[in-house]
């Protein structure tokens, strides 16, 4: 997606060659607008598919997941918690995920009455890197006996492989800017047919 | 907001006297049609205040921040972190802030860029109950000179006493549904004219 590429370019900055960091749009301050025509994609991309609920993860992928699901009819979004709050009080479904930026492994938990075998689900995230998170999220889904439908991120960090242990999973993983390499204070990004 | 607490009284669910879980349709599981008639509604009452952020704080408050922008001329929405990503990695305004529902207490951070003197601030939450994050993101406004324009809540607790401390401090409180007590399995509401 060109205009998000534009956007990385201009207002993201690399830390490193692991890191992109883009928190002046997209996790920490939110463009609202940019989120708008992000969702309008995201349903271009996968509205063919029959999806009937968005899950995403505390708390980056809130955002894009809420202003997304305008586009897809109001569907329903869910985001799974990373923490145990003395609220939760039935079961859940749970999966370990390791934060590669935090250094830490939490269990992603969803309660058990927001997920089920009828759900067609979209996972989205911002960030997709190792895919520890979106793995995670399919899980979730698997074991509630609903189907994934496809697995979107907003940016992709494609050398760290998370897409393609998930696609060798059999997930159908797309994202809107694909990041080949960051060297030299430069970020790379994949080409597409956009 | 006559919706939102008929929404409440259908699908919210009272723990003993104190919690009233609305994991259905607020924050866990999203309705996002819901979300634009409470951002509407938000405009509707402080549209005329001349915001120019929306501050929240991770991670319920991020879906509806998101929504309301939209009603605010796609404002900048910015969420206060509750951890500390090795990503934050520049000078950030800091408040300790406690959770009720987790029994924690946290540092709520922005990075300093994100925040300034001309900044016209709308807070919001999804929850109002003791004012203890309402009143840390109104410290981080004013540690960057900003203007706290008003602070909004979904559902406040009005019997927690949250709201009356806030506004003895000098802030203009207002929130879509204001529950005065829970009682023997049964949410009343402050009569409002709407």
């Amino acid at each position: 997606m060109e205009l998000l590429k534009q956007r990385i370019l201009k207002d993201g900055m690399e830390l490193g060659t692991q890191i992109v960091k883009v928190d002046s749009f997209l996790n920490h301050q939110l463009d609202i607008g940019l989120f708008m025509a992000l969702g309008k994609e995201l349903h271009r991309r996968f509205g063919h598919l029959g999806i009937n609920k968005i899950l995403t993860i505390e708390s980056s992928g809130i955002g894009i997941a809420a202003i997304t699901a305008i586009y897809f009819d109001l569907v329903p979004v869910v985001f799974a918690k990373k923490s145990h709050p003395t609220t939760m009080t039935e079961e859940y479904y749970g999966a370990p995920v390791k934060s590669f930026t935090k250094g830490t492994v939490s269990i992603a938990r969803v309660a058990k009455k927001y997920l089920n075998e009828n759900d067609k689900v979209l996972i989205i995230d911002d960030f997709l890197a190792h895919g520890e998170a979106a793995a995670g999220l399919a899980s979730l889904v698997e074991q509630a006996g609903g189907t994934v439908c496809a697995i979107a991120a907003i940016i992709e960090k494609e050398f760290q492989g998370g897409s393609r242990k998930l696609r060798d999973a059999g997930y159908y993983v797309d994202s809107l800017a694909v990041i080949t390499k960051i060297k030299n204070g430069q970020i790379y990004f994949k080409e597409s047919s956009d």
